[in-house]
């Protein structure tokens, strides 16, 4: 197995993303391919012990830099790690790729270069959001690559989103419900009222409408919704449990006890950090291209993209892809 | 000036709300009606010292049961108290009106009874949302009324958020958003892409799209939304506040520290609960009907019904309703 990782993408590139794949390259049984500046990567990797290693460097010359509109610019960029990445892909030079760079932009060079799975309508965004269910998390889908959407593509959302937890996360038969308005059934906007007739009937297991409270208390293992709907999600998400850690802190930390009381509950803030953190899961797929892409969040330390790494190797090995191809089929009505 | 109180309404009534009702009259100058079945409202208020307060009683002979669906209930039961209320309100013989019964209730007894306002196309359902802005929440609608909305509505919401904004919260020329899933102009759904040329054509201080993120961070004091989204947005924030409290509360007290943490972090959780809670704000409007109507929060205590009866008279003394009316008047085109 190979898996492409991009050298130049995330907050800290190259020297974390570098460091990352020498600790995946050490516990997978795989070989790496590191895409960037071929200098600015052996500089990095000149910093780690890799005697032994399956680590490879592939020279791409262009970088997109911080003012560049990621999605645009990986059409401009030919040479740029994430489309060269994606091209080792195309031309099955490899079996994964995986970027902490900028979602959109991954998304844009995947559409550019692999594009879709043949019979998908709309590729997704997805991520790992924390809940309460036995994993300790969702995952949620579509969450900002299609701001509006028709019934049929949250249909192939729900079935790849299935797959993906099923054969990626591990969930057996994953509870799979769609963001409403309402738990009840006939609750919805037009979108949902019209996708759920086609839940219903899919090859998954759909178990009805979630409210938005029910998304972190774990009523599914799998929340489809359209791009825009998950993108507030996971965005107030953020915002609420942000100011809400702050305004703790403060309250703790002004009181008479003040100190006492910070250090006390410092292990529990660090618990809950953990807990909402990207870092223990690595990433989440673009599902519906035509390859196994793995995005990691852009401020991933070392560990968080060894474990990406080590989740675009699960995605190979258990065939996701062919496993979404199958089930295409198996629908096409 | 004369407010109607629905002491048939919410979790706890009727001894909650008459007993807010009781509250609210000391305080206030105006008359209170209370709405009900007139033996259980007078066996409430023998418990009180109401002497000298210009309190009366409204019979309403019908009530809503819990296993009924409150939309549905208002318009078989025409002697429930919340359609009495709003007949008062229709003749004229009241000047507002409070509930805490079901908001979707009230909003199907408000539309059967009142009606609209001419020229609105809609009526919407709001709630003050807590947020890091200098009044410490902001103001946001729709959240449920209108599961699917044209950009005329989310125009009409701005105006009367705006409106309600100014004149009962008493924000001066309040900064008014849309909720996106883009901070950048040109970011959105169909739908906000074409409202936001509306917003920016509109008579009020129309500041752009929010984020998910931006909505408790305060960018905006009215943030205006589809009914759908709103009513994601509403319950995805309790949702993640109720679980971050709850395992912050299990790390705090299994420390091995744990009675003296939990006892420590104990005033800064109620204060945190405090800033989330609805009763410091006693009720929202339902905007876009014909007459002043105001809705509490199922679960209010008499403090929160107090002062949301004071919310209704303030809204009736900033003249409100009439704003609204000379504001679709210049707009209307």
């Amino acid at each position: 197995m190979k898996i492409v990782v991009d050298a130049m993408g995330g907050d800290h590139a190259p020297a974390v993303a570098v460091e990352g794949a020498v600790q995946a390259a050490r516990i997978l049984d795989a070989e790496i391919v590191l895409v960037g500046q071929q200098e600015k990567v052996h500089g990095e990797l000149d910093k780690h012990d890799t005697a032994g290693l399956a680590l490879t460097v592939q020279h791409a010359s262009q970088v997109i830099e911080m003012d560049e509109h990621p999605a645009a610019a990986v059409k401009e960029k030919k040479d740029c790690s994430m489309v060269v990445g994606m091209e080792m892909l195309k031309r099955q030079e490899a079996d994964a790729f995986f970027t902490a760079g900028n979602s959109g932009g991954a998304l844009a060079a995947a559409l550019f270069r692999l594009g879709r799975i043949r019979g998908i309508k709309r590729p997704a965004l997805s991520t790992i959001f924390p809940s309460q269910t036995p994993q300790g998390y969702c995952f949620l889908l579509d969450i900002g690559a299609n701001a509006d959407c028709k019934p049929e593509y949250l249909e192939q959302f729900a079935l790849m989103g299935s797959i993906y937890a099923e054969r990626v996360l591990g969930v057996p038969n994953p509870r799979v419900a769609i963001v409403s308005n309402g738990e009840e059934e006939g609750k919805g906007n037009q979108l949902v009222q019209e996708t759920v007739p086609l839940l219903k009937a899919g090859r998954f297991n759909f178990v009805g409408n979630a409210e938005g409270k029910d998304i972190p208390w774990g009523l599914a293992d799998v929340i489809v919704t359209d791009g825009f709907t998950g993108n507030v999600v996971i965005k107030l998400a953020e915002g609420v449990s942000g100011l809400l850690l702050d305004i703790l802190k403060q309250e703790i930390t002004s009181s008479n006890l003040s100190k006492v009381g910070a250090l006390l509950a410092k292990p529990a803030f660090d618990q809950v950090k953990k807990r909402l953190d990207y870092r223990e899961y690595g990433g989440a797929p673009l599902l519906g291209v035509d390859g196994v892409v793995i995005v990691g969040h852009g401020r991933s330390d070392s560990l968080a993209i060894r474990n990406g790494i080590r989740m675009a190797a699960q995605a190979v090995e258990n065939g996701v892809l062919d496993a979404i191809k199958q089930g295409l089929t198996e629908v096409e009505r």
